[in-house]
């Protein structure tokens, strides 16, 4: 991995800056922390250690205290809207003064799964990266292209789209088989399940748009991520499912990894963040970090000395 | 349609009161102001008149005029959350007071179109229904059906599921023709689109679910708006893009009523709220709100004249 990561490092390192593009930044966050380990920040007070139950500044100082103990090891950290809205304005308060806290070079990802019409997706974009500066969003495409335009026209940021979820009800709609000529940009196979036409999407919005885009795909469907980086391999990869859900971490590591062992984004929330529940909450969170890092960089030494050609690409 | 409307309200009212079913409450006030008008309330602190403009609390007087020039108009109010995300935490300070300053009597869809994963869509729904009240949200059915399983959870609130929006660039996923056999609950066709095999599904949770299940139709694609209908014909449809999207206001309602000549919200945001720009503006806002109601209800009474026997439904 060495190999990779100050070759890989140096050639970013030049364009990296406030401006650089949002899989820049990433690429360079990845290289600095050897990491493809990103946090996630959502909050559940009644799982906070004791001493922080009464504190109206729970919320902060527990994110606070796990990004001081866990910055140097992470590329990227990720907190759901969801668990700052549950508590309503002083949780999105909150939310606010979380992302201001993550140093600089450590990109803050809003886990939004955002999705509206023009001039309000247009709306929410302004919001989430311009008033609270987050340096990319998650987002549902199930509106179509015109709805994730507004945020796609940032060249600083990214769109990383809801692909084929972790969760167990993912295949509802996304696994619909889909036929033969409903799907654009040829070489379409005769039928294919929905989120691999969404895929293939991606990777046309990806040539059309200034942001960086990505893609949202669970640990849990190790076979669907295969699918999904062979259709898109070069797009950054946003892997939910590996704590708390259970999703086999070596399988979607392997399945996941772009030609030079990066591009992914492997997300833990609750196994790293309640890793402790004592005063001593957020050494564990590090420990934790630190065993995820570890275990995912086996699974990359590994997958590279298996394919060396894939190393020089 | 005033046999519908004495008969409809007097069953209806009996059972009214805090824990109403959704469907019940929109029904009530769907009676008593004669009324399929909802008024998407999404600011835009542009475009209010000029002694708003150098008002901190611009968006909360502009809504409160609105709410209180229209409210015995309309069915209910619908607040788009990106509208008021744009403004960071004061625009949804904004939210909370607005969702607060309409009679308890109308009910107020969220437009969040949420849709997360199982212990995440929990947290959204105890911050949308219980913190901040609303009475309903839209939702995105992307995930499946364990993501919206939260907010179906509760009997007294609507969960109104996008099915085929009104944007230009819906027909991206929504149109893509699934194939045979991917549709559960019997009766499938040989094959059909996404938003038709999601009004199914939508079909399948109304009944399984204690919330009210609605969807998303945008009043720009009729014909799909009538085979929806088909499929659900007790379903509520939240009916945007008459107004400033120029969606054909008669095909739209003749395609979307039900049985007893309601089942819909048609909802109207710029026409109504920005009819006037000067000191006036909530006078011309009622006005906007009568034409369109006045133009609903003589497409309702038309429809009713022509259907006889579905009157009796």
């Amino acid at each position: 991995m060495a190999k990779q990561v100050s070759g890989g490092g140096a050639a970013v390192a030049a364009t990296a800056g406030p401006a650089a593009r949002f899989d820049e930044r990433l690429g360079t966050a990845v290289r600095r922390a050897n990491s493809l380990v990103c946090v996630g920040l959502d909050p559940d007070p009644a799982r906070f250690p004791d001493h922080l139950h009464d504190d109206p500044r729970a919320i902060v100082r527990f994110n606070a205290a796990i990004v001081e103990a866990t910055h140097d090891l992470v590329c990227a950290y990720k907190p759901n809207l969801g668990f700052y809205a549950a508590h309503g304005l002083a949780g999105l308060e909150a939310l606010v003064e979380t992302r201001r806290l993550v140093p600089a070079d450590v990109p803050v990802i809003l886990d939004c799964k955002v999705g509206d019409m023009g001039n309000t997706a247009g709306a929410y974009a302004r919001g989430y990266f311009d008033a609270w500066g987050f340096d990319a969003v998650t987002a549902n495409p199930y509106l179509g292209e015109d709805s994730l335009a507004p945020f796609l026209a940032y060249p600083d940021r990214g769109v990383i789209v809801l692909c084929k979820t972790s969760n167990s009800g993912s295949g509802d709609l996304q696994d619909v088989v889909v036929r033969d000529g409903e799907v654009p940009d040829g070489g379409v196979p005769d039928s294919e399940p929905l989120y691999l036409a969404l895929a293939r999407r991606a990777q046309a919005w990806a040539a059309r748009y200034p942001a960086t885009v990505g893609l949202v795909v669970g640990a849990t469907y190790p076979a669907a991520l295969a699918a999904v980086r062979a259709r898109c391999p070069d797009l950054p990869i946003l892997l939910p499912g590996v704590g708390a859900q259970g999703g086999d971490l070596e399988a979607a590591v392997r399945a996941g990894l772009d030609g030079r062992g990066e591009g992914l984004l492997v997300s833990s929330s609750r196994s790293i963040t309640y890793a402790g529940s004592g005063p001593d909450f957020a050494a564990r969170a590090r420990e934790a970090t630190q065993r995820l890092r570890d275990a995912i960089n086996a699974v990359r030494a590994a997958a590279g000395r298996e394919s060396g050609p894939r190393a020089a690409m």
